[in-house]
């Protein structure tokens, strides 16, 4: 292959590598918005996110599409058609990462229109939000530097969120059994934690097919032993 | 190419199409075993339930694997292209539908454990089981015989699945200030129904996929009036 070509083709990689990113950070910023807008009661920043959630699914179309493309034009092996892939399967996770925002937001917006309530505080689901931002982050950050360690934080990661959310959850039982005229605000509370538990189960995901992609085998579905084996340096035994 | 090549090749898709059939099956017979043993009050079948869900993620890596291997070796175009992705996003779907499964049987079986009630009737979940098993069924079916008007129909009918879900959380809602004491019930219930509602959500996605394979389009976040336009005959202008 001449090497124009093969400088062509690392460029149109990089690029949808890029797009990625950017989608990633569209994404943050999203769930941020949801979470500020929400502790605000700031309907009109909960409706943009509603709306933007469309820029979110035009990157997946676009990049999906541009994947395609890459494969029917290059026909690319190994690495990077293991590039390819791990890009379109991101995506849908990210696509649904953005999805859970935009039920937050909804949440929000439909609780303040009620306006039974005074701004309520949220207090748990903020903590669990910015755990699960984090975790995001750690995995967008493992993708741009092919770093497959993260998979093993994230999947211990993801276990404490589904712990605070099984907590959280708890608490909101308690406190529907106490005064039933919280119960409106309990179950919707309930639905933007669990919105952000799978958050995490998405960032998860995303750091497995990092794994996928710099060591050629798929770890999902595995335990966190297997996985611990799969990622990190092995002792001499 | 010579011909008994591109024989081999047909087989090979031919394959990997049987086999997303294949656990596009076994996932229905989760859904339906989930759903007769939460009826039933039958933890033993509940626990097989939750233990044969590796069965499906089991399938999910397989195919994933062939398909990569497809792209690979054969470096498919177009059509074939087509199908290959599909096949790599429907197998996640199904796989997710298979998660769903699992944690009907998981709150079956913790609610039958703790033993605290009578074997309640989940009337409403089990009216919603059956539609999102149909529209489960008319996805595969669609995929099977390469139908994209299947797309139209489910996007109705999962307009109409939330809004069962809507309703039931309504009524859970009225029972639980009625009386706090079922408050666990109705939580357990409302899970119950919202891993139903996803399950039609994912039934939808695999719809969608199969208009991209037969038109080339991508339908997903696209309203219902596109995607008639898109999928359905046309009356001549």
């Amino acid at each position: 292959m001449p090497d124009h070509i093969s400088k062509q083709f690392d460029m149109e990689l990089e690029n949808i590598r890029t797009r990625v990113l950017q989608m990633g950070g569209l994404v943050e910023q999203q769930i941020r918005a949801a979470m500020e807008a929400l502790q605000d009661g700031d309907i009109d920043r909960l409706d943009r996110v509603i709306t933007d959630d469309a820029k979110v699914n035009a990157f997946e179309v676009e990049i999906d599409e541009d994947c395609q493309h890459i494969i029917a034009r290059r026909q690319p092996a190994a690495s990077d058609l293991r590039m390819v892939i791990t890009v379109i399967k991101t995506i849908t996770d990210l696509e649904r990462i953005g999805d859970e925002a935009q039920k937050i937001a909804r949440v929000g917006r439909s609780l303040y229109q009620s306006s039974r309530y005074p701004t309520p505080r949220f207090r748990e689901a903020d903590k669990m939000a910015k755990s699960a931002l984090a975790m995001l982050h750690r995995a967008l950050d493992a993708f741009a530097r092919l770093d497959p360690t993260a998979a093993v934080e994230l999947a211990e990661e993801d276990v404490m969120l589904d712990e605070d959310y099984a907590s959280e959850l708890r608490s909101q039982i308690t406190y529907m059994m106490e005064d039933p005229r919280t119960i409106t605000l309990s179950i919707d509370t309930l639905f933007i934690c669990k919105a952000i538990e799978r958050i995490g189960d998405h960032a998860k995901n995303i750091s497995e097919y990092v794994v996928y992609l710099v060591k050629g085998k798929d770890i999902r579905h595995t335990t966190l032993e297997d996985k611990k084996r799969e990622t990190l340096p092995q002792e001499p035994a």
